[in-house]
């Protein structure tokens, strides 16, 4: 695909796999839109007052239907938005085509390179001569991590001339950043620090962007406040938990088609994501193996009545294999090696490092069979017995079916909406420094509060007797900060 | 598509839609072979003494990867082959061109007319001058159906001169057959009594397909044997609760991507099928209504936690509707009418007829937009609210996603294979009248024992005083012919 | 306990542990009457024309509390009942006790010898002189049994002038039986055929029993009809399913308060009792492993995500093991002995010889320490280690806990009630030989029915045109007698 | 009961009901301390150290088997411990026998009245002249609430010589409160004083004595160092969650024997306990409805598939209600005579004004029938109609059966141990201050490794590069402390 920038006639900038899809993408979204009370709910009520006027919103997150409307709950409340995806294989296309005719400048498709990848993420933060945005959405934190390193760059630059070298990393991914970074340089030696003047602060998405984000707060390196989406409770309780306890099986059932019940399944990590995909694998039949590093959840595992072993116990017996750790280098090519004909190897956490894709793709002799795109069977030399891939080790239910339905993704993302409408309206009050901050309680009882209706759920009313009696206001919030639900 | 027979380089006729799919239904062929022990082990055990050498087999049956690993069987074990689908939606195309172009005459596509359809069928059924086949396995009983009906036609035609009138009957399907007999009349008034007098008998895959044959046995109008293979335990309690299962959520989520916890489903009908998507939605976290007619099975479902109600009570405050009866007029238009906003519509029965698809399309100003092939939105005039039909009511499984996974099929499958091994071996002797029959426990028990160890399964054995104090066999049967399993 | 007949005010007889517990019965009766609404509605529907008046009924099935509700119920009808119980340990003793004082001649308490056992059991059917019972109402069979055995030997003596030789036996239990006939013969050597011939049949309701009179049948000895209660599907997919789903768990935690979640536990026999068991084990969270001799029910285990293995396999290392299987020496004392440190050992098969407790009590060092009673620890003398056996082997469900619940076994008892109608009511037609029936399909759905509307159900009615098309009557019955529910 | 303290030979006091259970106490403990691994780790780690040497503990705390081995975990480790119950039912006896005999001081019955309660509660706390106790183990805080009560009025009758009139409140149960301080006044008016300065710390087994504590922390009136064990993830996740799924339904078949399946169940209340409850009711086959005032664990409960309405909505159509929501007025008098024919109401939240007991007892006209101890039908007198009320609206599960089975309690108390050993170890450190504190991460990590083992757990280790990956120690903590589980 050459990486030219088209135009829509209004002018609008993006890049796209096939903008004939674009009315599919639209009814989707049309039909998602119904499923996104909590979205829908935000457009009813800030509408009006077009709070995100004259805001620029960059974001690089899985372009989807359900990221489409969040883009237009944002441009709906006055944002001008720039979009990329956040992984290679999580783009739907027909969601780009619709967003970017419609509503946003989008640079996303599913199956780019990864060189193509980061360039979509340059176009995506790049407004023009202006600087860049004033609010980031981010899940990963790729965005976030091209103006650290950026601006991290442009220090020694200007300190002692010299440009990021590529070869100094083996990388592969990180050369390609490297060698952005030092190409803008070239360009523009104050690119990124303009970026980060003009940044209001970012809203991360998930575990594995927090990480990075609380590890730059204890380095203080952190350059803009950063809200932490990931840990309001109707965002990690929900979408890693029940998001992937759907999509899992999901991505399964169209990648392979395999039978669940009666199989083995090994969920490597029992976090919320792990939880989800335990849950399930055993609902649909299968014996559930999980490995754990962490004891407390272990025996979460073993309550649920699953079996807690290594690997290493189960490589050889068991029939699917599901990494959720956000740790790297879980299954090795050497595990691999010892799995059943035809075992089927996925990842749903962030990163592509928990398979290690390095070590399949260079072993010597073995030889890749493409099923269908984002299924492969690799087959080793010696015991002429394959094993089968999917995604390529990347997000599996966004690569192979198309990620997290859009109720739990309405409940993510009302918080996305609401953490941008805080770092925007605080932006001159001094309310957030360079650090990270988590949604007060009251907002994200509001998230889920705006979710129940579409259900048919009807709430009780605490008395104000009962409420003085557990000492909290009727409206709530109801629980103390530490509360685990 | 123009309805032209195609050949391959060594003479084979076919029509598929695209012959270039074949290299990728052998690769999807190759990994259902691991899923499928059972045919396999037919194929080692059967496959060096050739039964089947002589013997033309037509099927019509979904022509789907795992369909194809039973038509590799029955060559493999040297019969001829010529195959339709039994569903205008249900055949996966490359699976219908890897084995047209390696194995078996076949005529299938996704997507048929009616027209087609059975244009499909007549192809499968014909043999050329030397009549029909000696086996058939059907599914859903058209291919037996159209024998029947071209029998009872050439009767009267002989007896009166008079041919039949599709004009004689309101179903739109039912005037085709006729014309197909009609047609057949003038070109060879003997052709499906010739058919009749080859045909050794049928095995037949399916509850309704069953249900037919019996009504023709008390009738006194059954023309050849047949093995009713649905009620194979190791079939109708497989197949169709776990199959089901498997399938209903799958179709679900490709169709829609909705997200299905916290949703209202309504499954109409709790027979295996129902209990098996029952037990499917409570799993992913809805909520399940079901409908009933017969107390048993009302009150099995109680006994589970779902709640048992009319289609009445709840047709306008559920989420999900899926008909699993075997009945007809179980969702008329009216009750799509009460129904909320994009409440899905969907039947996983046998025939079409379970949502009353006719009454949607004819009413007045209804206005039908198609999301995406086998999922349409239909909206409603006075309260521009819609609802989404998936397949066009037909097998969801089918049509929107693979059908049931390779591994449960070969449970079926195994029982196809060894009831046409039955009908064949007995062919001369007399043991199969013309009446339905099922096949021996021994056997059933035999299809199960071959499942058991690719699922890492280690059966116990009895000891001859043990078999003794219970009496059976040592090697089984182990249960009367009345166990309800 | 002295073994003297006791006498109610009005002169009935009776012998029960403490007849100061029957207002304590009566007010629990009282509970499950609400519980029982298919006895409830006979009382209704058949109490009127008091159509048992003139019939004596005895019973030998547990004295339980649900089953007092049922005793009441055939006296409500117009019988006359004496009762005694057909388990050792299943008596309550506060229904037995209100049973005595206010309905039936009751001979049963919790913990008899097998001495008192069958003492009671000859009472049960000792009406006097004029002979015995018009009708037995059976649970395993050993009322029929005393009756054949009885019958068999006093053909013997009048032939031979030989009684039966106590010492012929190494059963300890076959020798009080023998003992009894023996004696039985002293007095009157004509008393079973008496018995025999005023006897208008049984109904028997277990599996256990049920085997017993099919293998008469087959040997052309059973004496008298046989109504096969337990194949109803109302009793075996409801009693022994749902049943036993709900009393294992009761039983383990009254006897063992042991936690469920997290242990291994081992369920041999995977029929209707061992699926209830296998279920409500995997729920509370207990990890599952099910041992089998039958291939389909194992692999129907595999689907439910079960293990299936060896008992030699996993004897090591689990932590409860329940037997279920209707066959002896399922778990030895060679097995226990390999066994963890107070793993639990019970039974939930009608007979107490599934678990080798000979092997046990007379393994040389052995100790037994009675927590309380039907919970003892066994301590073997080399490792020092112990197990618990529940209920010395015997129904755990009936001897640690209060058996199955009145909801469920209204539905069973309702079969009784219908099944012992039947027999009387047709006692002069010759509708009924000396062999074994089932109930017919529309009583077993009405029993259903009955059942529905305390659960709140609704059921859909077929319209005609619906039910032509399915080939069945508008008000049933719906299924196939092979259908399998 | 005379309220006579009694004295074992060794001189030790006791009031029990009936010492001679003392050996069938000890045969259970025995059982228990095979399933409590965390506190006999303990036993094994710290016991040979004697830290607890010269430390006097007293608890309130459930008199249970498994508080008896948390008891001689405390002794094993050098303490003296005296003892009371914090439930008038909760105690079993055989335990509080045993104890009793052989290892503390205890004052505790089942069926105690307040009176007798708070008089065990100060017998608990009265060491003799020397002052009170060194630490507190308290469960709902009553221990912990005498003495803040006993100072403040010694405080006011220092200053005015008022003494507390127990006539100033209508609660019956603080009115005991009162005249227990007014009189000991009157014999020592710094008694409570010298216990507090005494005091090292409290630790706090629930949720509702920990809500006390952090009250009085923010009122400043908290007069000692107390840890909130409660918030371990260890205990409020497994014992409140797990301990709750299991002993709910064992309290409910105990009491009622009532069939659970097919019922519809109303949990009041989705926290930990009610999360428990629910997955109880779900798993026994009952139908849930949940009622809620938070908005996240109402969308909770609908993941799972749960309805949720308001009381109202529902409380004429449920079977089974059960309150676990820390608060009060949840189920009034009013709700109560709309409900079913014996419906059955009870509660298993800490304290017992969940349910409206005065109002029920005090309604005119109402008929108590107990049906035995705890179980009470109580009828009205307008419909006749009468509903079940377990435990007399307290914790059902210690009054009904048996409280949470030993593995899970062993977490809970293993938590209690190592905060006792904190609290005595850090007594002249000055590190805990008088503030409510949770125990560190790495605490409730090891109580949980503690209990692997014995479920055959085998945990991954991590690398340090992978540990250095996500930022943590290779040896743990792994989680950070907002980390919700």
């Amino acid at each position: 695909m050459a990486l030219l920038v088209e135009k829509t006639t209004s002018g609008r900038e993006y890049k796209v796999k096939d903008m004939s899809q674009a009315d599919f993408g639209r009814l989707e979204l049309e039909l998602a839109e119904v499923e996104m009370p909590g979205l829908m709910s935000c457009r009813t009520e800030f509408g009006p007052s077009q709070p995100f006027k004259g805001a620029r919103i960059t974001g690089s997150l899985h372009m989807t239907i359900q990221t489409a409307v969040l883009i237009e709950t944002l441009t709906a409340l006055g944002a001008e938005v720039r979009w990329c995806s956040c992984n290679i294989f999580s783009t739907q296309d027909h969601a780009a085509a619709a967003i970017a005719r419609d509503s946003a400048a989008v640079f996303a498709w599913k199956g780019e390179t990864l060189q193509e990848y980061w360039w979509c993420t340059e176009r995506a933060l790049d407004w023009g001569p202006g600087g860049g945005p004033d609010l980031i959405v981010d899940d990963g934190g790729d965005a976030t991590l091209l103006i650290h390193e950026g601006v991290k760059a442009e220090e020694i630059y200007e300190k002692t001339g010299a440009v990021p070298d590529p070869a100094s990393t083996d990388n592969a991914e990180f050369q390609i950043v490297l060698t952005i970074i030092r190409d803008g340089l070239k360009s523009d030696p104050k690119k990124y620090h303009k970026m980060k003047d003009r940044l209001v602060g970012v809203s991360e998405e998930t575990t594995t962007g927090v990480k990075r984000l609380y590890q730059m707060q204890i380095n203080g390196t952190l350059l803009f406040p950063a809200i932490n989406v990931n840990d309001s409770v109707t965002k990690s309780k929900f979408d890693n938990l029940y998001g992937c306890r759907h999509s899992l099986p999901d991505g399964l059932m169209r990648a392979t088609d395999v039978m669940i019940a009666g199989k083995v399944a090994v969920v490597c990590g029992y976090g919320d994501v792990g939880k989800g995909c335990a849950a399930a694998m055993k609902q649909a039949g299968a014996r559930v193996i999980v490995t754990e590093i962490d004891p407390i959840c272990a025996l979460q595992a073993l309550m649920e009545g699953l079996q807690v072993l290594t690997l290493e116990d189960v490589v050889s017996e068991a029939d699917i294999f599901v990494t959720t750790t956000g740790n790297k280098d879980i299954i090795m090519v050497d595990d691999m090696r010892k799995m059943k004909n035809n075992a089927i190897v996925c990842n749903i956490g962030h990163f592509d490092n928990e398979i290690d894709m390095q070590g399949l793709e260079t072993f010597p002799g073995v030889k890749r069979i493409t099923i269908k795109p984002q299924t492969d069977r690799w087959v080793f030399p010696d015991t002429n017995s394959g094993i089968i891939i999917l995604a390529e080790g990347r997000l599996m239910n966004l690569g192979c079916a198309t990620g997290h339905p859009s109720f739990v993704m309405s409940c993510s993302f009302t918080n996305q909406v609401i953490a941008q409408l805080e770092l925007w309206n605080e932006r001159k009050t001094g309310k957030y420094e360079k650090k990270v901050y988590v949604l007060p309680k009251h907002l994200d009882e509001k998230v889920a509060a705006l979710h129940l209706g579409k259900l048919g759920a009807r709430l009780t009313k605490l008395s104000k007797d009962q409420a003085d009696y557990i000492s909290v206001p009727v409206e709530g919030p109801y629980k103390p900060a530490h509360y685990r639900y």
